[in-house]
């Protein structure tokens, strides 16, 4: 875990609160490279499947030519939905390094099933709540702003 | 739930298959018109997310200019993914019809669970195994061709 990839996801969830989306980012860094990053775009795009994780992954595959995004660690600012939790596994990523837990444990708990091994896919490695301050002001200020808007 | 859906899914299904890709089907269905109909793409796309469902639901979502796909059901050859199923469900897809459960429990396990009403989502339908020989056929060449190429 390398707190600079934090640094760049919050960018990344910086732009979609620029362009009023759940602020979300996600960054993936394979050797210690940043391959891809992308943010929330799901009302921009008229689309549930725009968030930033999904974007990312697309990014990383398209980027290796390639499903398999093996050796590849994911940085996100909130805790994954179920859809994109699996889709980082089934993407084979390595690690899931989340900034915040999700205020819903049943996403808790459904995430962390899928990132157990299964017959195809190994386990993912999952750490959360490691950039909490940053991750609730950043979501709390797009609340308010939504609320007073 | 209609099985003239199920033949199109199928429909899709088999193109799968032409291009060596696991055959999978899907189609969205609105007000009794089909909206969307996509297949399994992911070695060809060489990105995970490349499902039938994602893709489906993307093109639908395209063309209602809106990511809620209420009032809209999905048919499926084969039970979805968590990926998939949390997609369905955030797109707010009413009905998940499924021509074959999946033959890993801890599969059906978690996506039972995404489809539960949620703080953010309701229920979403699920229905499965309603055209279970045509679902194992198409499966089963499938494999044995790859087995035997």
């Amino acid at each position: 875990m390398n707190q600079k990839y934090f640094d760049i996801a919050f960018q990344m969830a910086e732009k979609a609160f620029e362009i009023d989306e759940v602020p979300i980012g996600a960054v993936i860094v394979l050797n210690d490279q940043v391959i891809a990053k992308a943010y929330n775009h799901k009302e921009k795009d008229g689309c549930c499947t725009s968030h930033a994780e999904i974007l990312a992954i697309q990014k990383a595959s398209k980027k290796l030519d390639n499903w398999r995004l093996e050796d590849c660690d994911i940085y996100v600012t909130l805790d994954p939905c179920p859809m994109c939790a699996s889709a980082i596994k089934q993407a084979r990523i390595g690690h899931v390094f989340s900034a915040l837990s999700n205020s819903d444990s049943d996403n808790t708990d459904i995430i962390v099933k899928i990132f157990q091994k299964d017959r195809v896919n190994p386990e993912v490695f999952f750490q959360s709540n490691l950039a909490v301050d940053k991750s609730k002001k950043i979501l709390n200020s797009f609340f308010e702003k939504q609320r007073n808007s």
